[in-house]
């Protein structure tokens, strides 16, 4: 069962503050296996392959390396290169089958999300049909926290403590004034709303969210302003959580409704919006004539590593891990999920899910975990997230600013 | 000398992270003083004098004062009105006298930034005119760090350790495709320099924005996109940190150009932006064929407490509890400032300046600290900036979340 050769690790889809504490785990556990020579790492995911791109982490210090516990990003470099289905097209599979043989690599592992498990997965079933012996494991990522099979991805337990400490941290801001305002936050999340959904965590101190929206739940842009400005109307002030993905009941984005309506023009000929917060900050003036602020929480949620979970990158760090040593034992075409017991305090461990069964699955927000009117989650979202966010960061600092690592990325 | 009596406090204009420190030191060294019985919060700010509104600060607990070290915002509430001439309308000077009687308030602090400074000098020669026995002293504030006769102001330290550290963020996430975008961050700064300034800080750790443009040096859109035109062309990549207070040679803003432009909307009739980041990005894109992505920090800014600089809120107590000090030595009339040295590492110390001498003066970056193309400032910035930076917050988390201060705010 023993298989020798060298490994590659790669990342893949958009990053997130803890992508870089799975490879580490990936990387440690390879370079620290009798069974596996060089750790390569593919520069920008599969399209590093396909050019002929890969990093020996071998030539890497291991202090710099640990820093990608902390280090926000991907830092191998991510693509968003889709392979063809192998049946119509296999150049792209014909070539990576080759530069494995180049490179000897018998261990493949592919950090990302949905698109990236489908990657593993034809990877995977292509090397085994042409009788080349490498063991393929994906290991999870999103912010989004959406992929099937496994109770959470690493990476969302650090947008979603940012997003609620955020929340608070605007809450107290936008409610200062002895004249109140209007505030709507958009978040990220475009068919699932599990990243505006943690904006409700900060109401476990008080400072959460008056009113938040999720794509589960389709909204009529009319009934959703009303809502906001009786809300604004009766308490002098709302803050509200918006996922970008909410759509109405025929399935078209609001923010779709932002590009399209040119009536935004107002008196002046002044266009007064941009994306979805500002178009609805903008609506709720309209219709209240109260102060208003749209914040979209853009790139930073995703990135914001100085405000990292520490069990997301712990746990992030022990799937790279077990997705090592299931692949030295003799696992492919898996890849690693969690399974957790939160019955008496909280506890995760890691599994392996079929990557046929991950692949282009959304797991959703269960609609009866969203109240009727749009104030809160039921206490099932509470127990199952605030789990996620425990822990600070480690994240070293020097001179007032982060320490992240950097790599040398030598290109055999 | 000895004047006995009570104390107010109070906050007024935008809040920061660290606006609360400077109230903490001042409560606590009056609550501690012989001469001062009760110390008042005026609840948001002068209105609260106004509609006789002072909250008793005695009757909070020493515990959650405590946490106020740590949280953003203006906890006794803030405002933005502006006090009349009084030689033109004396109404509501006549009314804040009646209830300084009502309360003995004979020591007045007034915590805020150049307009505060101005209700803090009117206030005090009013009191002075009518021969009514109450010492002044203002306590600066603002992110914008434009404050003048001192030198720089509680506030921005922290605002600027969080833009650095953000922008090294974005940096790492904006970069990690194969094929590179053009980022647009969109800091505050209206006049003032200071806050987009602080990006380049992140360039210390290489993590730096590529362009920086400030309101203080006039720039001709055309121009600066075709700066980052160039950059992009060259580099495949481009992060730029832009003031939301940039002009153009005519003093024009070009956040104006953002507003006034109904050429935004593309052939197919949809906007495609709203502030000036997303102007300056979609222009950018139009330019390039780049993809782009305009962010703007918006109040996280000034309230992302998790990320304060202890620097900053150290000296934020220090300037509460020397406005205290003073005001029980004798002095009035006075606004707290900082002097520092930096010729062997970085000492800074308390003084007191004139009121009159403060308000109406805004504080700018030196034009000759910014590089002619705009790629970075000289050493002189940062040896400026980098010890305000200095050091992380202690805040407290419970449940995963920061544990701010939730005073009673009990009205006498």
């Amino acid at each position: 069962m023993k298989l020798k050769g060298n490994c590659l690790v790669g990342q893949s889809g958009g990053p997130t503050s803890v992508i870089n504490a799975s490879i580490l785990g990936a990387i440690k556990t390879a370079l620290a296996s009798d069974v596996i020579d060089t750790v390569y790492g593919a520069k920008n995911g599969i399209k590093g392959v396909l050019d002929d791109k890969l990093i020996n982490l071998n030539k890497e210090s291991i202090e710099e390396l640990d820093r990608l516990m902390y280090t926000p990003s991907a830092a191998l470099g991510s693509c968003r290169y889709k392979l063809k289905d192998p049946t119509v097209d296999d150049t792209d599979y014909l070539r990576i089958l080759e530069i494995f043989k180049k490179y000897n690599i018998r261990y493949f592992f592919y950090n990302g999300g949905n698109d990236s498990m489908d990657t593993c997965n034809k990877v995977s079933k292509f090397m085994l049909a042409h009788n080349y012996d490498c063991r393929v494991i994906g290991i999870p990522k999103t912010i989004d926290n959406d992929l099937f099979g496994t109770d959470h991805c690493p990476g969302y337990g650090s947008a979603a403590k940012y997003i609620a400490t955020t929340i608070m941290e605007i809450k107290l801001d936008a409610t200062v004034y002895d004249k109140g305002a209007i505030t709507v936050v958009e978040i990220m999340g475009r068919n699932a709303g599990w990243l505006a959904a943690a904006s409700v965590l900060a109401k476990t101190k008080n400072l959460g969210p008056d009113l938040v929206f999720l794509p589960e739940k389709p909204v009529v842009l009319n009934d959703m302003l009303n809502e906001i400005a009786d809300f604004y109307k009766k308490n002098g002030s709302c803050v509200v959580a918006v996922s970008e993905g909410i759509k109405d009941p025929e399935g078209v984005y609001i923010s779709q409704y932002a590009s399209m309506n040119v009536d935004k023009v107002d008196s002046f000929g002044h266009i007064q919006m941009g994306g979805l917060a500002s178009y609805l900050a903008y609506a709720c003036g309209q219709k209240t004539g109260a102060k208003v602020r749209g914040i979209e929480l853009s790139l930073l949620q995703r990135c914001a590593a100085h405000s990292a979970s520490k069990t997301d990158y712990l746990e992030a760090f022990e799937a790279g891990k077990m997705a090592v040593l299931a692949a030295i034992d003799g696992q492919t075409d898996k890849m690693v999920g969690f399974k957790c017991d939160r019955s008496n305090g909280y506890k995760c461990e890691t599994f392996l899910l079929d990557l046929e069964h991950v692949a282009n699955y959304e797991k959703k927000v269960p609609l009866e975990w969203i109240l009727e009117d749009n104030s809160d989650l039921t206490k099932d979202f509470y127990d199952y997230a605030l789990p996620l966010i425990q822990g600070n960061t480690e994240l070293e600092y020097d001179n007032g600013l982060p320490l992240f690592a950097n790599l040398k990325k030598i290109i055999d």
